[in-house]
Formats: structure tokens, C-alpha cells, sequence
């Protein structure tokens, strides 16, 4: 009936179900490392002895090296890390490793140990995503006055600079970095101590093993610091608003390398060929970076479910909060990497660029903006009087910069040669000196700025 | 930098993120089955010869004994389960092997292996359910008058049985085998020789393939073939439904088992103690059973987000289709299991159930019908007069049963005697045989009907 | 502080968050409809007289004019729908209105109104995907033979015909009418009579409610009756997955109408204008369209968060089912309507398109199926042969079907002169006979199929 | 066919699908405080003339005015808030008008009108938080040293203080509140002078717009300035997990105003009665609150689905930022406010409290300690023995304080008369003085902190 998969009975239903050590082994190093701490601060405290301390310390680095060096054999019967870390220091030491759990209990033990893993994540994702702002910043230093259409709704709007456009993603990289900072900071503060949930009547010192793990104080309130994911949460979200921009990214790369489109070519190493159809370039990475945000959103999601409606402190449900945190952050991590990848990878092509780039009389705006400047018009009528140049460069066949003055005079009396200085591509970039703007002197010193700011 | 990750350059990040072997090794079993029903029918068809079948077939046997034997060697430079499998067929067949791949594509091949996988989890799932729903009609049969607090919003509103209780997870399992049903109807069709989206020109037999696999028909349309992952999402939404329901349940059995309600138990297979307070019978499973609609709903919104805004045919986004509907299927059926153990498990305590349906004058509503049958008033204006009796059986405090005739006829004067038959918690009870309702004979024949509906 | 939001105090807030007014008023219809059904009910068995249930007919006609003539005084203080109805009736025809009340609750009052309600939006969405289906398929019809690039990755892999481009399409919204379906019929059970949670004393004949209302039965469970939102959720899945289907195609349209495609054109009334830059036609609606899977996916997530850990029977927390419902069903009714109407509008560019169905060799699966058939080769040894000639091909900058017979010899010596007939586009199509491939003649036969299954 | 919806055609669905006055009027102060601050700098910079700016500057106050008094008519067919008061500003001063349009557009208007909103609830958020905060430290004031059960699984674990349960939330709503300082410092960058997308010719003063709005800066980069949406989904984010916290606080207050608990009474002012059962007072408005991450959830999974893989800059995409943006702030708001009044309204019930925090051998733990302390086992060791206490004490029928010391002796004879200073309620809450922990002296300190830190 069951199709033999819970055929054993209840016990394996519930042994199944209850058992975290398939993927909670992935924060061994996190335990030990705190029980370290928890344990120096014990001995400190006079709490244990000096020579239990040594003990149960020599034990704990023999169980570090066991599973640095594959040699530990995780028993699903112990349910957890935590657990299988603790028998097997009982093997090695004897019941002295019994009184490494004075004032501890797993509910704290979890709490910290899970901190500190998304925290090591945290610094992990910085160190990507400012490597992946380097590459950006890289390629407008190489493009930083390369015209390119400038899209809204993926049509031509105004010509813009290939680095400009790079820079926008460096902006975006920055806020998401800034995010993870924000995250790090409010994260970093230690369960450890709380206990089971009411703190404990031994004379610990939290300040003492929050600052051996690195974390700025002890968590104010003992019954929070059992019951509070938000520093999961909070990861999850950013990674989720980090993946969106880099899924935008992706598909800017799956539009640019299209044959339709050829603004950029990747190598080999980021697409994957097909041997009969050479010129296929499948750009299967930028693919996977567009997918991602799925991942990620689907973890945010996942966590905020199960917490919504829990009543305090901790209830068994919290532990659905590991799976996906830790597989959201491979997937960020490796779209992070593909995505810088990709960025140093590709190459422009500065002459299908620049001839996108005029498409569409996308230098209208610099016209109507000359009206206004030169002739004094209100901005609106200035438009009024573009469309109908526009209209008229269209019904002879021209691009705008080719339509001739008498023709432009016929709409409006007062235009005079100097109109054409503003109708070109090139010229149309250069007048954008607006902080901001897409003018190559602004994207040159924004680059700049960007070094500065970020690397 | 990169804390090491992807130390390797491009070509690492590339394999990494591309590579899915890893995960999709899960449908060998399916790949070969989908290879042996192609094979056939290019030999049935005269595409490949007997013998180069006889070679092929024999190969194909020999890589999945090699998979079933765990002596299969899975390798991520082939990428995929597709190409391993291809890979090692060559090497036990020779060039022969390459005949397989006529008139296939790995875009056809990958969405029937995932269709073949999905549709067993259905089929596994459809299992478990009506196994959960045997339990819950079980526990009906077993208490089919037990009194107990219907409660909305938390508070006693009227009487119920134990057993119309249980029938209520009957009626949605139901629903949600339904759904399921639905969902597997509408899979079941072959994709196979849809070829890399366009069909192929060699004179294959798509309805034979598809017979072979067990599919209704092959899909219509090649583009839409390789395209579809409707599958999967329909799967992951009608699996969040279920998960729901279950946390509903859940909910209730964590609330049941604490100190305060005390309905029911569980014994040890379903709870987890704790040494030094032996009390202490956590319902670890029933919250975990809780928290799994946050990977079910994760895993449909991963998905549903993967597939927003994608042009045809296939992209490799798609590969983002396979790993959360794995994690969903397993949390699923663990899911299910332990809620059809814990019901089989728990045991009411008839005088709980029975002294917490007392509480609050539950037969109110008993007292108004029972002015508007006898005395004809409207229920509304019965409904005043039942405020009014309930408010002088608080200021007196006594239950509404208790009530003295004289202090009852000094709101109405038309109350008599017989109004004391409808105010016990059984009368209430027995009174409700409205289809649906919760009287002890509906809920037997309740019982026997939703045997016959459903198991 | 509250920049006087809530200055009124806690009772201002209760009414705040408490009201349904605001939104459940668009229940008013579905309100009436029940209480008719309900009232006749009544009357049939003898619970309410025929006297009686005239006043209140005659009172619910007027409430249903003075609603429809926008006569009717919504009163927030009256909380919702049904108390504004029914105290509106009690004013307009006396005590008597109390009666309607009889054997009801709001619980099962609003769980039929809201199921009524879903229903007739399935019965307009199913209409709705008819008609865009219908504007699939006339494209088909008058594009059954135009060659375009069938993609894969955005890369173009083999030619596929516009009209078999578009069966795609009405393959997938048949699946969602499909779904729809399967809802309905899932849905379309009363729950009327359940009462409160518990059934009710009086003598109803919920067959009767149920028929008169239109559903196939009376809902098996009062409790369940009144705790079960899955109707709702399983439309909003199906919905999800339209709405995804349909952002498919926005992007397509997206893509297709951008400068660098230029696939097919939209009118102006599907596209916003810009005066200024008359070739702009920002595809507004195709982007909208290609929005919408997120207000659907939104509502569904929103839905299956209240519901999850939600104890039975009724929680006020399933008053939060509306707005995302209703919402969603708009959103998705216009995104259809648009969808429908873009195909509709859209004139393909035979020359753009067929001219990108050439790029890249997209006919070397031709020649290489060509090599496995008449030579006799395993296809792998096929695929590698072709690559060898494309590669030729490049080096000397022709297409696959310009390249000289004797340097395909070169390569390959058993090649000949027939190797040409597979080499073109239309060849290439034209082969494509497989069930469910791109020749004309399928798509042709395709066309008729699908009016005939879903029109 | 189409129910008469968008009978009147392409251009009735599309005016319907693309006007968003429907909902974008909620941003008219700020479109026209966002105007103000552009006029002056036009104005500034000599771009406008001081008899244009003072013109332009009364009508614009006057369009303030008419909306402020109702007698605004916004047009469906003018299709957004910005072109309905330009459109109308037109009107009031004639031709001059068009001047306020110079240097800007649509895109940077929006964003900019977008941001300012989305600050401004930011601020009304953190009062809302600040004062319930205050709820909570007000409650835990009252009731530092009031005994109630520290649950894990809903069960009994350890006892705690009121206060140290109501100071947990007063941690989760002071994270609440720096993630929403967090992210109203990442907003506050201005987009105005980005124009369309490139920047502009003219020669603005970026800094002196982004000064008169409030923001830190201009945004560095015009692409990135008009793509941007980040501070939307990040808004949602923070109000996703803040509504999560007040969801777990709600569904507390479920449970303790059940009769199985009955910790706490709410007044009428957050319930709802029933006439007939006076004792029933659903707790409708902690369902309500408990409901709320749905919306939350809700908006943030539907704009980030939005956003996925947009490329840039702007799309018509991106209007469906606001609806969900608009009604999950409503949401959050509401249930921030019903969550205070709560705290502030609830009455807690010392005998009920206490007398739940007895069950269950809650002290066991603190005889565990005493036994490491005293008697200087391993915490391991004194885990068994205090089993077997409890044990006995269960067999006796006894709580723990009540075991006979000859009993305890028998199992650990080094037990002393001592022992009986840990077993009680109050020495075990006493005797956690860990930083964090729940001893009342602790509870108060920690409030006290917490009106420095947070009010």
C-alpha cells in the first residue's frame, strides 16, 4: 500500500520525519566551534574544572578531525549534529563530556550554531557579490563610451553607453551588499546562554562567549533568542532581492546573444554548444542565473510559512528552517559566480551596438530639449513640434539628423543649423552631464566612484 | 575571495551551476524505461534493426542492473542522468548505442522521464491518502457519539462528535485524492517524439510509445511537448492543498496533546520525551506535519516563478523544475504518513472531550430553535430570548439545563417543561440529523458511505 | 503618533480590521440568490409559511433593486454583507425577516455566497480562454506554412511554422480550461444547511437548497462545509498557471515586436504611442499580461498562509480569503482578454521571420536524420559527421545548403545529390510529419482537431 | 460570450489593463510635493523663469486643494495621477504648464512619487511598532514576576515570567523597527533628474531636489534610478517578517482566551459576542492579526515574480508595484494597531498562570542543576538521576517539591535538605539571573533597558 516506503511501522514514519542529521551535519564545524567557547567560558567561570575542561577540549578536536577527515559516521539514531557530536565525545572522553551541556541546551546550542553558519554565509555572499561589482566596474572601464540603445519596454528610448548601463548593476549589487550588512549586524547577537528558554540559574558569562564566536553581545531576552529565525529570514530575503537583479542581468545576457539581437558574445566556457549546429551558442548559464530567483523565493517562502502562527518558544516546526536556507544559499552563491563570470566573459560588439543604438530617431528627446532651450518653448509644445518632425523625417524615408533644415523650418520657423549639433548619438551621450547621466565623462568618474565605494 | 569556491575559473562555475546529476540521477529507473519503449518502437517501425535492438536492449538491462547494484559510476563531467546513461550503453554496446538516440532529443526525452516520475509519486501519493483517510474513518467508527466542543474560533460554538470530527480530514483527503486524479488525467501524455521541439521526419509510432509507457496519448503539439511543466506545477499546488489540510490537523493534535486541552495522547512512537520530565511528551511529528505547507508552497512558488515570462520552447530554467518537486514529493508523502500514524495513534479521553463540550452553554442555540419550533417565534426574535435566559443562567451560575421552569418563563412565559429536552449535550447532539450533520446515526452511516466513496 | 490613523481609539480599530463591507459587498448577488434558495426551502418544509416567505421574497427582490439601482446604504457598522442585507430586509418587511435566518448560519452563508461567486468566475474564465483559444487558432489557420525559427534557449534550433507556434498556445490554455473544469465540479457542492459547524435541528432538505442553487450535491460534512476555502485556493492555482502561460506569450510578444526581432507588429490598440518617437510602440499590454502571474501567485500564497495551522471549524482569519481572490480573478480576466486580443491584433512579417528561420544551419538535424537513413549510420556517428560540415560550411561562409556536393564528400563519401532535398526550410518542415510535428499538413489537421475538442 | 466585460473591444480592454488612476491617485501629495520640489529647481537653475515658477506654483497648489476637497474629477482616460494633474494644471494655468515637464519624465517622476510614499509609511510603521513596543513594555511592568509556563512544543518546559514573554516581543518588533530604518536609509536616494532614463541636458541640481524631498542623495546611476524597485520589495520584506511576529503573538492570544487555557480575558473592545452565548468572545481580531502575513507574503512574492528576469530599464511591468504595495502597508498597519490594543487590553489571570506553570514537573531541570552544583556530577549523570526523581515523585503521585527526602535519597543519597530551595515555582524563575534569563529582577532591568533602547 505504502509502496514499502514506511513499511517498518510508526517508528520509521516518526524516525523519518523527526531525523535532522541528513542535513544538519553541514553545521559540524559551527557546533564545535561553539561548544569550544561554551566551554572556556564554563571553566572560566569555575563551572568546570580545569582538567575536565582540557579533557573535554582534546575530545572535541579529535571529533573535528574525524569529520574533517571523513572518518566520523553520522548515526541518523542520534537524530542531529548536535547529538552525534555529543555521543561521540562521550565515547572519547568518558562522562566528563557530560558536563560540557551544563547550561546549555540544544534549543540554544541550534539557535547559535545556525547564526553562525548564515553568518559565515553572509561574509561568503559579500566577498561574491563585490567580485561580481569588480567585474561590472571592469567592463565600463573597457566601455565607457560605447553607444547602445538605451530601452524602456525593450524598445529604443534614448542612446545610453555600454558602461553606463554596467554601472546600473554595480548600483544594484551595492544596495544588495548593503542588505547583507544590515542583516550581519542585526544577526549578530548570541543565544548561547539562553538555554532552554529561561536562562539558567549557573553563573555563566554570555558577554564571555559572545565575543569568543564573534558576536557583538548576548541576545536580550532569553525566550527570543530560542524562538527568533528572523536572521534566516532576513538572509533569505536579500538573497531573493539579489537573485532578481542578477535574473535581470541573465536575461539582458539571453536577449544579447541572441541572433536577433548579437550586442554580445560569450566563450565557450559560459555556453554550452551543440557539436551539428556550431553557430548554437546556448547561453545555458545566464539561463540558470534568470531561474534562481525561484529558489530563493521559494525558500522565503518556505521558512515564513512554517513560522507564521507559532506560539513561543520553540516548537519542532522550526526545524524545516535549514534545508532551504542551505540550498538557497548554494544557488545565490553559484548565480552570483556564473553571473561575474559572465560579465568578464562577453564581449561587445561595438558595431551592432552602436547601430541599434540608432534606431527609432531616439535622439527626438535632444530635439524637443533644444526647443525648449534655444527657443524657449514650454516643454509640451516642444514635443508637440518634435512629433511633427519626427513625422515628416519618417514620411521622407530619413533618420532625423538627415532631414534638411528647410524642411525642419516648414514646421518651425525658428530652428537654425545649430540644431544638428544635438542629433547625433554621440552628441546626444555627451549632453547628458546631469549627475547620473549616461555623458562618458560622468560614467568615467562614476566608475571611479564606484572603486571607491565598493572595492 | 571567493573563499575558495570556485577557485577553479570559469569552466568550474560553468560545470557547477550547469551540471544535474546530482539530482536528476533520481529518474534512471524511468529513463531506461522511456529508452526501452523508444527502442521498440524504432525497431517495430524499421528504423533500427533486431539485432542492433537485441545489443541495444541487452545494454540498457546491464546499466540498470549496474544502478540497482550501486556499481553505476554517475559522472558530472556527462552533465546529466540522460548522457551517463548514453555514455555507459556506448561503452558496453559500442557505436550501436548511437542508434538509440534516433528520432530523440534529450529536450522529449528528459520531459517524459520527469512525466514517468511525477505520475508515480501521484500514484504513491493517491496510496498514502486513502491510507490516511482508512485511519481517520477508523477512528470515526470507533467513536462515532464521543461528545466533544465544536469549536469555531477557537471556542466552544456547539456540540459535535469525535467522530464527525475525523470525518471532516475524510471529506479533504478526499478533495485532495480528487485533485491528484485530475492532475494525473491530465499528464498523461506522452511527449516522446516531440525530438527536440519540432517532430521528427523519420516514420515513428508516437501512439505506440506512448501505450508502452502507460500514457493515454501522445501530446498534440512538439513545441508544447518539450515546453510543458504543467505537470510538475499542478503536482506542487495540489500537494500544498493537501499539506494544508494536514497542518490543520496538525494543529489540533499539538493543541490536543498539551497540558490544557488534554483530548487526546499519543504514545511514544508519536511523541518525544524528554529524561527529566517525563511528562514532557513532545508532538514533534504533529509539528513538524505543521510546518511541511511552507516546502510545498516553496517549492510551487520556486517553480511557478522559474516558468514566468519564459519564451518557447525548452530554456534550461527548466532544469529548476526537478529538485524542489523532489523535496516537495518526499515532504509530502512524509508528510501524509505520520498524520495517518498519529491518527491511528491518539486516543481520546472520553471525559475531557465530554467536560470541555459543556462549557459556555453550547445548547443555546438548541434553546432558540427550539422557541422558534414550539412557540413559532422568528429566530431572531428567539434568538433575544435565548440572550436573555443564558445572561439569568450566568447570574445565577448554572448551566442552562439547570435553569428552573419559573426562572425560564419569567423571560418567556410560553417555555414549558419539554424545553429541558433539548438542552443536554446529547440531545444537541442527536438532534442534528440534518444531511451532514453531527448526529450519531449520520455519522455511522457517514462512516460506511465514505468507506464505500473512498476506500 | 498614529498620524491619527486610529486615533479613535480600540474600538475604531476592531471596526477597522474587523469590517467586510469594504470588499464582501461583491458577494450581494450570490447573498440574495442563496437566501431565495434557502427561503423556498423553508417554505417546502413547512418551517417558515407561505405568508411569511412571500414578505421575505418580496423584501429580498426590493433589497436586490435598491442594490442594483445603487440605491442601497452600505453600513460599515453592520460588518458585512449579510447583516446589511438582512437588516435591510428586517426594516423593509418587519420582525417576519427574522424567519430567512432559521437553519442558517453566516458560516454556511458565506461559504455558499463565496462558492457562487468562484463558480460564476470559473464559468467567465472558461469562456474567456475559449475565445483566446479561438484567437490561436485563426492564427493558425491563416499561418498554417510560414516559416520561423523554432528556439530553443532563445538560440534558433529547427524551423517550425507560425502556426504551430500558436497550437502550442492552445494547447496549454486547454489544460487550464481543463483545470478549471476539474475545479468547478470540485466546488460545486452546497455547503447551505451546514449551519453554524454542526448541521441543524429543523427539518431542511439540503438537496433542495443545493439544487436550486445550482450544485451537484450538499456538501458530506458540516464541519467541513464551513472550513473549507480549497475552492477557492485550487482557483487561484489554476489561475496561477494561466496567468503563466499567458506572461509566456506577453514575452514572446515582447521580443517579437522589439526592433530586433520585428517577428510581427501590434496596432495602436495595443500599444502606447510616444509623440515624440513615432516608431515606439512600447507593447504595454503584452508587458502586463507578462506581470500578472505575480498578483496571481501572490493571492495564492496569501490564501495558503491564512489557511495553514488553522484549527477547525471557522477562524475569522478565512475572512482574509476575498480580496486576494477577487483581485486575482480580475487581474487574470483581464490578462486573457488582453492575451486574446494581442493575438488577434498581431500581423506576422513573413519575410523577417522566415529570414530568421535561416540563420545558424537549423536544418543539420536534417542532415544528420538524412545520414542515419539513407547511409545507414548510428545517429551519434550522424551527429558527428554533420558537425564536420557545418564547420566546412563556415569556413567558407555559406549556408548548409551552399555548400559544393564534392567538399561534403570530402567528409563523408557516400553523401550525394539527394542530400540537398533536406537542406531547405521548407524542406526541413515539410518533413516534420511525426503526430503532433510542424508540417503544414499537421498543423493544418492540428487546427481542426483543436476547434473541434475545444471550441 | 465575455460576459459583457471589455465588449466594446481591443481599446476598452486595453484602456482597462493600462489605467492605473485607479489606485496610483493615493500618491497625488506626493506627485505634486515631488513637482514643487522639481519647479523650484528648474526655477533655481534659470531654467524656468520666476513668473513661469510662480504661475506653474499656483495652479499647482490649487490642484492640491481641489483634491484635498474632493472636487478633483480624475479620468480614467488620462490614465495615470501624474498626467490627471498635469492634464489638469494645464487647464488652470494655460500653456505655461508644459514648462514643469522640462528635464523630467514619467519614469523618474513615478519613482520618485513611489519612494516618497513608501517612506512616509515607513515612518507611520515605526510609530505603530514604537507604540506597541510600549504595549509590551507596559504589560511586562505590570506583571514582572507573575508566574506562567515557558512553553516548548506547547508544552510546559520551564517557568517564566510574564514579562520576560511579553519582553520577547519587544526584541522582535526593535528588529522589526531596524529593518525598516534600514531600508528608509537604502530608499533614500532620489531618482528625480533621471529623466527617462539617460539623464538630461539641462542643467539641474540634482542635490537640491533630492534636499527638498528629504533624501540623503540623488541616485548615482539614471538607469538604475528609474529599474529600481528595491525599496518596495524590501518595505514588504520587513513587513513580511514583522506581520510574522505579531502572527505568533495573535495566535497566543488564541490560545490563552481559549476555555482550555483562559490565561488572559480580552474586553469587549477586541472581541466579538454572540447573543446567545454570552461567554463566548471570539477573539476575532487576534485571528485577524494571526492572518495578516498572508497579505504581507502575498505582495512580496507578487512583486518579486514581477520583477524576475525584467530587463532594463523601465516596463510597463513595473506599475504592478503599488496595488500590492498599497494593501499589504494597509494590512500591516491594522495589525500592528490591533496587536497594541490587544497587549494594552488583556488582562491576565494570576491564578490560572500560575497554577498551569506547576504541571508537569516543571523544576526538574533546576534539580538537575542542583546536582551538578551540589554534588559535582557530570550534567549528563544528573539528567539520569533526576529522571528517576520524577519518576518516583509519578509513582507517588506526587509533584517534586513534595517527594520526601528519604525517597530522593534512596536514588542519589547525597541529596540534602537543600535540594528543596530549587524545587519551587518562584526559586526556579529567582535563580535564573543569566543575562537574558527570566528571574523578576532581570524582567525589570530588561524593561527599563528597553524603554531606553526603543522608546
Amino acid at each position: 500500500m505504502w509502496g514499502g516506503r514506511f513499511s517498518g511501522g510508526p517508528s520509521d514514519i516518526m524516525a523519518a520525519i523527526n531525523a535532522s542529521i541528513g542535513f544538519d551535519r553541514r553545521l559540524h564545524a559551527q557546533d564545535i566551534r561553539g561548544s569550544h567557547a561554551h566551554l572556556d567560558m564554563l571553566e572560566a567561570a569555575g563551572i568546570v574544572s580545569a582538567t575536565d575542561a582540557a579533557a573535554i577540549r582534546g575530545g572535541l578536536d579529535r571529533v573535528g578531525q574525524e569529520i574533517a577527515a571523513g572518518r566520523f559516521v553520522f548515526k541518523p539514531e542520534l537524530e542531529d549534529i548536535h547529538m552525534n557530536i555529543e555521543a561521540r565525545l562521550a565515547e572519547l572522553v568518558g562522562p566528563v563530556a557530560g558536563r560540557l551541556h551544563t547550561a546549555r541546551s540544544r534549543n540554544d546550542q541550534v539557535a547559535t550554531d545556525f547564526r553562525l553558519w548564515v553568518r559565515e554565509e553572509i561574509d561568503a555572499v559579500d566577498a561574491a557579490l563585490a567580485d561580481a561589482q569588480a567585474a561590472f566596474i571592469e567592463k565600463t572601464e573597457a566601455w565607457p563610451d560605447l553607444p547602445m540603445p538605451g530601452f524602456t519596454h525593450l524598445q529604443n528610448g534614448q542612446p545610453v553607453t555600454f558602461g553606463h548601463h554596467m554601472l546600473a548593476y554595480v548600483e544594484m549589487l551595492g544596495r544588495d551588499r548593503g542588505r547583507f550588512a544590515d542583516a550581519r549586524r542585526r544577526l549578530n547577537e548570541s543565544p548561547l546562554g539562553a538555554a532552554a528558554l529561561a536562562g539558567t540559574p549557573f553563573p555563566i558569562e554570555r558577554e564571555m562567549t559572545a565575543a569568543a564566536l564573534g558576536f557583538d553581545r548576548p541576545a536580550a531576552n532569553s525566550m527570543d533568542a530560542v524562538s527568533d529565525r528572523d536572521f534566516a529570514l532576513e538572509f533569505l530575503a536579500a538573497g531573493a532581492i539579489t537573485a532578481l537583479h542578477l535574473s535581470r542581468f541573465a536575461e539582458e545576457v539571453v536577449l544579447w546573444t541572441s541572433a536577433q539581437f548579437r550586442f554580445v558574445s560569450l566563450s565557450d566556457a559560459f555556453t554550452t554548444g551543440s557539436s551539428i549546429m556550431p553557430q548554437k551558442r546556448n547561453p545555458d548559464a545566464a539561463e540558470l542565473v534568470r531561474a534562481k530567483p525561484g529558489r530563493l523565493l521559494g525558500a522565503f517562502t518556505a521558512l515564513a510559512t512554517v513560522l507564521k502562527g507559532l506560539p513561543l518558544t520553540y516548537g519542532k516546526d522550526m526545524q524545516e528552517d535549514k534545508e532551504p536556507t542551505f540550498e538557497a544559499a548554494d544557488s545565490l552563491m553559484l548565480a552570483i559566480a556564473a553571473a561575474a563570470g559572465m560579465v568578464r566573459d562577453m564581449e561587445p560588439d561595438p558595431g551592432r551596438l552602436r547601430a541599434a543604438a540608432e534606431v527609432g530617431h531616439p535622439t527626438a528627446t535632444d530635439l524637443a530639449d533644444w526647443l525648449v532651450r534655444r527657443l524657449g518653448m514650454p516643454f509640451r509644445e516642444a514635443h508637440r513640434v518634435t512629433g511633427e518632425l519626427v513625422a515628416e523625417a519618417d514620411r521622407r524615408g530619413l533618420a532625423l539628423p538627415q532631414l534638411p533644415l528647410d524642411a525642419m523650418q516648414a514646421v518651425e520657423a525658428g530652428i537654425d543649423e545649430s540644431v544638428y549639433d544635438v542629433l547625433s548619438i554621440e552628441r546626444s551621450i555627451a549632453a547628458r552631464t546631469s549627475y547620473g547621466g549616461t555623458a562618458p565623462e560622468n560614467v568615467r568618474r562614476a566608475a571611479a566612484a564606484a572603486r571607491e565605494r565598493f572595492l
